[in-house]
């Protein structure tokens, strides 16, 4: 045997989550880490929707559960049902039989449909990517390991005014190139409005720009499991083509089972079978069929009017308490004196918030107080509690006020 | 909006499966499928194992069973037994801490790691690769998805004889341009001799072969999960860097839930820490991290001496069972007086088997018998049961006396 390794050239790549990993490394009592991917309970654990305990000792009682493979694009009874949650019944795409339906791994999801169309290497138009949230450099490296080259972020929040910068999302998309992919990340969190998202269909629509949804927490934004869907329903209402990623992380507390769904809207049926081809294809390739457990739970509850009823209370609950958690924060500011606006908190709805604090207000935390954020100032708002509630809003009260620069959250009075 | 479709150019692929769509189309009453993956009941189910439903529903009703996130790699208890399975605990690699374990999602076992070395792109020793039976088509696909381009399929088997050809097997690695990758697929079921693996070995070392293990029914070719594992330990053992891709679908019966076990051992722990960081960042663009329940059932398993003796058992029963199969096979052949000699079916082991038909006799049973097995003549060895033996063996016995072309399995004296 040689004595070198094979692997000498291998590269030590960058720790994949770096914010992470120094939360854990920082010895102090203190710390809170405002960047949890789960909702977080009070007590510091993943939310877990109650209905799934009970729906999995269902499942796993029953004694004609087998378990061999599943179709290669899942179960049509998971995908039927999870579609129908975000498209609705009454869906255009429904009932012009224009939908393929695709039970996915989440993160695979992206990857799987990006790879099974740009793996024709003939659809040029589809080879430039324009598009999602700075924030999100996962979805970056999805996209990047496809093969897509050119890569763009754009920003539908002003930093400054602290609300959604629909002119300037628009400014983006008029100038992307025609037949860019947009990816449309938490449509149901970003708070534009129905009239907003008009305009951007509009604008898409006029230069072919392909959505690409991605939705990974229906009903956490308002409550409402179709008024957070209203964007999605307004594309395909328009006749768009495109993809939705749906994921049921976040909304069933099931983070561990990686159960999502990949819903391609085509212009005919035709067309859809030239896609699920390629897709099918790609699928093969990567894990050859889905896992199954946490699609039967969610199945079983999306198909039980019962259990279905249990779980939209629960999401409303969450939602309710999320909104809380909103409130409760901008109070605490208010009540601290710190300077700048915070009525952002409570603008804003969904499971992530802009803080709007600035980067140094960030490292400031970090550095003084042991609280990670993401630069950009945005939080997951689960991960705030009773427990680190006012540490958390004291130490932003300190940050805003001791470091330099502006302060938080113009008014719109004073931006005009 | 546009009328043409976005999707216009994407091409139709072949399908995935055409042996399984054309038996699945095929309206015959008498049809028979000999080409499944998973292991059959005599009911035609999949065989689940007895322990595997006792388990899950003792994970389903423990009350602190959460659903949050998996590490990126999986659960270490998992990867630590499923390891300890497959290398035995008294592995050198163990002892030097030489060892990277990775819960997988079994076919993404092999994308995952290959893209993970691949995707440095300075690692061209790895670019190439060299191996697989070639009657694994997927294998292909996955090599090529991650940039593989020269593949070249290789044969162990030596379909006139019936035996295992191990001349070719070592003329192809010895004409193998150094350090390719060699897929050692299924070796427990290969029937190659630990003498012969050693031989393999020699030639593999002195090329500077690099080997990949994919061991997907450990225990099953003789029953005994230390004796099927032998030729994996004994490269281990020869201080060889290697892959080895382990799968617990056909072992526990649990094709649904994706639950694969990836082990590298490198050369020292330093190299580990820079091909982990690669694994990691190929996993977060992938899947981000594995699917839980599945793991967590054959965690316990295999952490519960109990447990784990009753797994054993049910696998010494299965393995039984595939050889009484075989047997039985064999005796209706040389009841009917079919040509040929048919010793090869209960020489070899395993799941899977040589039949020794040629391409024309296995046209034939497709044809006219609505059989259905690959052009090799290779068979899913479960896929037979008492309700289709008897057709099977008649159907094989009309094959080779009607068609054309020599006898099956020409005795060694004849050979010679």
């Amino acid at each position: 045997m040689a004595a070198l390794s094979l692997f000498l050239d291998v590269p030590l790549t960058r720790e994949v989550n770096w914010l992470l990993d120094a939360y854990q490394e920082d010895p102090s009592p203190d710390k809170v880490y405002l960047d949890h991917r789960d909702c977080q309970t009070e007590m510091g654990k993943a939310w877990v929707c109650p209905t799934v305990r009970q729906t999995l000792l269902q499942i796993a009682s029953d004694p004609t559960l087998d378990h061999e493979y599943l179709p290669v694009l899942g179960f049509p009874e998971f995908t039927r049902a999870a579609t129908e949650l975000a498209l609705g019944r009454e869906s255009r795409a429904v009932i012009e039989n224009r939908l393929l339906l695709f039970s996915t791994l989440l993160t695979s999801s992206l990857n799987g449909a990006l790879g099974g169309v740009s793996s024709s290497h003939e659809n040029d138009t589809m080879k430039k990517s324009q598009g999602h949230r700075c924030v999100l450099d996962s979805l970056r490296c999805i996209f990047q390991d496809v093969g897509f080259t050119e890569i763009q972020p754009y920003h539908y929040w002003d930093t400054v005014r602290l609300a959604v910068a629909i002119e300037g999302f628009l400014e983006v998309l008029e100038s992307a190139p025609d037949c860019s992919i947009v990816v449309l990340h938490a449509p149901e969190e970003t708070g534009l409005t129905p009239k907003q998202w008009e305009e951007v269909a509009r604008v898409m629509g006029r230069k072919r720009l392909f959505p690409f949804f991605d939705i990974p927490a229906q009903g956490l934004a308002s409550g409402d499991l179709d008024r957070d869907a209203w964007a999605l329903r307004h594309f395909v209402a328009q006749g768009f083509e495109l993809f939705c990623a749906q994921s049921f992380s976040k909304t069933f507390g099931l983070y561990d089972e990686r159960v999502g769904n990949l819903i391609v809207v085509a212009r005919d049926n035709e067309t859809l079978v030239r896609i699920r081809s390629q897709l099918q294809k790609q699928v093969m390739g990567m894990w050859a069929t889905p896992a199954s457990l946490g699609a039967r739970v969610i199945t079983t509850v999306l198909n039980n009017p019962a259990l279905l009823n249990k779980w939209k209370q629960s999401l409303r609950m969450l939602a309710e308490k999320i909104m809380l958690i909103r409130e409760k924060l901008k109070e605490k500011l208010r009540i601290l004196g710190t300077p700048g606006f915070w009525d952002h908190l409570t603008a804003q709805s969904g499971t992530r918030s802009f803080t709007g604090l600035l980067s140094s207000q960030v490292a400031f935390l970090e550095k003084h107080k042991h609280i990670y954020l993401l630069g950009s100032g945005q939080v997951s708002v689960c991960s705030i509690n009773s427990h680190n509630l006012d540490y958390v809003a004291q130490s932003i009260n300190e940050a805003v006020s001791s470091t330099e620069g502006r302060a938080q959250g113009l008014s719109w009075a004073e931006m005009e």
